[in-house]
């Protein structure tokens, strides 16, 4: 089953809000250039999620894997994502969602930022 | 001079999302284990920005760097982050504020967040 990606963001009304997400898709393709990535946001900034569902789908994506860009589970990850999902079950029946784990929640991520705090100049 | 970090934060009503600014605090006083670090969040999770500015300088810290826990600068750091810096400065004269880049700006912490998108398990 052809599997992709979504960076699902929260979204914000600074048209540069996308560049750190365009930035990790980038990284993403580099490593894994057969797996297509989409960026999809809650609210305020193009594409929505439900687009970028659309997109992979068009494409012959059947396995979507749901990266949630947030610090931690809030309300948005816990509540309007699966709402979201939801949705989108009901309108591609033949595809499968999986959402991983908030990107701050990871080990790796943790200590990134933290050297970013403990180092890092204005 | 004495100097001080505070992690800056949106917050939100899950009690669970500060967890994630507490591990990143873990380990940048483990790194710096002599310079004191706070918490403080935009609104819904206590405690307050202003708060963690006073906490610090109750401590003596008069040099205090404010890393914004945000993927990308949105209205949140760049107008409601120095309206509250603003405020802060006018209330302690002798304390200098720095504003570090938003963590989702720095290349390890990009890489860390692709790194959990290509590979990372849901």
């Amino acid at each position: 089953m052809s599997k992709g990606i979504i960076l699902f963001g929260h979204g914000a009304r600074n048209p540069e809000y996308i560049e750190p997400f365009r930035r990790i898709r980038a990284v993403v393709e580099r490593k894994q250039p057969d797996i297509p990535v989409e960026i999809g946001f809650l609210e305020l900034t193009q594409p929505a999620l439900e687009a970028s569902i659309e997109c992979l789908v068009a494409r012959g994506v059947r396995e979507i894997k749901v990266v949630p860009i947030f610090f931690a589970p809030g309300r948005h990850v816990l509540k309007d994502l699966p709402m979201l999902l939801g949705n989108a079950m009901d309108r591609f029946p033949g595809v499968a969602f999986e959402v991983a784990d908030c990107v701050g929640e990871v080990d790796a991520v943790i200590e990134a930022m933290a050297n970013h705090a403990a180092t890092g100049s204005p």
